[in-house]
């Protein structure tokens, strides 16, 4: 099988770990951020901008693709990677969490979830088998396990319930995947509980997956909530398989996540604010709308480098939003992308040159949130 | 002054010629194609897609960008090129047109036109001094006078009067325009009337405007009118000033248009179908959303060049159209433009090879519209 992953230096001011992963679409340097592409498209931009932009690997959800355009169409087409023509990698989802959030009516059984669809309210039933058959039929680099994300707050007796369910859908997906250029990853739950983490790894890592998902956090509980989780879980976890901190990316989270050992991690933050005017910065964000930028004739931030900053000015973004022009929402999504995955990149030099701790000491003395 | 119109070559099969406007912001190569950039964009678009797609000149709508962002903020930025990052040349219609077709509750009287904004219901005035001040403020390289174009159809009173009028904001315009780096073009009214037309344009080349607008037609007449008219009129006008068909952009009138003299030309419809998802081809045009092309994995159009026919397929765009995801209005705007700007460069190659009349002929046994 193709897929591997390299260590390549651990770092000793932190657990941050400097990282190749292989697949048959290329290579990805971790700790990464990884753009969602929801629909078979990273929302406002093409391609060609994804890869200048230097976006390694993109998500895509199986939720929604199943749905629309239907993934027997997209195998048809040669797969996702030949429907939307990005020749990188690519992962999916399993489905579970939008099936979860998204649709409407759900039914949890042993068996699997059936849900009535968000577009058109069709009845619908997704296992852990049918996930498979669908991310396999979608052909990304890498695929996750279905597994339930318990919500936040959930007391214990779910929690555990909903963690050895995981664990008996993850060997369930197990035995049904069989796509050898797709690397299948596993998913750890347990809520908050530290034990039932704990657990969920131990069960994970004796089924021996290429990789592991961390879900169940950015549910909703506080930061350092999270941190915690992290913390404590982290030792329990093989140095030797990425690390995926599943739904995470805020600037901050992206710093602490790493520094914590994480390897890879997906949002649609930057490109969902960025629609709605918010733009990133290294030490925030602000809304475009706002008054005090209509002649504000300086790009969103001195100094970046993005096709963005380097044309337009605030003056002329704020413009384009006032006037529900789709070139506005463009230029903040280029912005905000370039934004996380230069902060990445930024991360990957600090851990080269051992200096991880530094690096995020300094970005939290500026980082207002 | 920079601006200046030179005739290259005028064809012996037709009255089409092959010409070069230059202008302090770059030539322009004529006949030519001005796709529309309303309120400061040529929607879904930037600058660079733009001028990849070899766009010369682009039009931007004075009316528009004086009620948003306001004229006076657009001279703050440096003019519209700088505000846009536009670096080729831009034409900024005088208002009129809009005033009419957008504006409510219009008083049209001889001072000018008083009118509620369709954004917001604010009162505004315009007349034709006020059109050059903003144009002015733009700073567009050509603008065009402030005019009544009369609606279709028209008794001769009103079109006689509303060209009298026409003729009088003319001079007024003249009067008040100061910017020697902006030609001031003159439009040619007189409804469906020849006579009228000879009038009003006799009227104009007596002012020595460096070009001349043709207004009122594609305003709902029959096309074979339009054309008669264009018969008429364009022996009526001088062979040293280029000649501008305002408001017309679809294929066949583009062809009808060059070969009976025009030089220029600007239409919505080639960016306005394709955010509803109709593609043009040099055969006619189709609706991306249709079932058919569900799982149509060829380009729109086989052999187009253009950077959405190398990328993605009918299918992959269908979807996005289904999905509402804007990259799918991005892809269609940018096929669309190419295909007009690629007839243009056809048209323009033909002329100079003298083959335009079986150029229009061989463009008429395919199209079907």
């Amino acid at each position: 099988m193709a897929f591997h992953y390299e260590v390549r230096k651990e770092a000793s001011d932190s657990r941050a770990r400097l990282g190749v992963i292989h697949t048959t679409h290329g290579s990805i340097e971790t700790p990464v951020f990884m753009p969602v592409g929801t629909q078979a498209t990273v929302k406002t931009l093409t391609p060609v901008e994804l890869e200048t932009l230097d976006a390694q690997i993109i998500l895509g959800n199986t939720y929604h693709l199943y749905l629309r355009p239907g993934s027997s169409l997209v195998a048809e087409a040669g797969g996702l990677h030949q429907f939307m023509n990005w020749k990188r990698p690519i992962l999916t989802d399993s489905g579970g969490f939008q099936v979860f959030s998204l649709g409407d009516l759900r039914k949890i059984s042993e068996d699997g979830v059936e849900f009535r669809s968000h577009l058109d309210g069709s009845k619908h039933f997704i296992s852990p088998e049918i996930s498979m058959k669908i991310q396999m039929e979608l052909g990304a680099d890498i695929a996750m396990v279905f597994d339930e994300c318990a919500p936040y707050p959930a007391d214990r007796e779910y929690v555990s319930h909903s963690k050895d369910m995981t664990t008996r859908w993850a060997k369930r997906c197990l035995q049904r995947h069989s796509r050898e250029d797709q690397a299948l990853f596993g998913i750890v739950q347990g809520g908050m509980f530290h034990d039932l983490r704990r657990e969920s790894a131990a069960e994970l890592i004796d089924l021996d997956f290429p990789g592991y998902g961390i879900g169940g956090l950015s549910v909703g509980e506080p930061k350092p909530l999270m941190y915690e989780v992290l913390d404590e879980l982290i030792p329990h976890m093989p140095r030797s398989k990425p690390r995926y901190l599943m739904g995470v990316g805020s600037p901050d989270a992206l710093v602490e996540g790493v520094f914590r050992g994480i390897d890879m991690f997906d949002c649609v933050l930057p490109t969902r604010i960025a629609r709605h005017g918010t733009v990133l910065t290294r030490t925030g964000k602000f809304a475009i709308r706002d008054l005090p930028y209509a002649r504000d004739f300086s790009p969103i931030e001195e100094g970046c480098s993005c096709y963005t900053c380097r044309n337009h000015s605030r003056a002329y973004i704020r413009h384009l939003f006032k006037a529900k022009e789709m070139l506005g929402y463009r230029l903040t999504t280029i912005h905000n992308l370039h934004v996380l995955l230069q902060l990445m990149a930024d991360m990957r030099r600090a851990i080269a040159e051992g200096s991880l701790a530094q690096f995020r000491k300094e970005f939290f003395q500026e980082y207002a949130g």
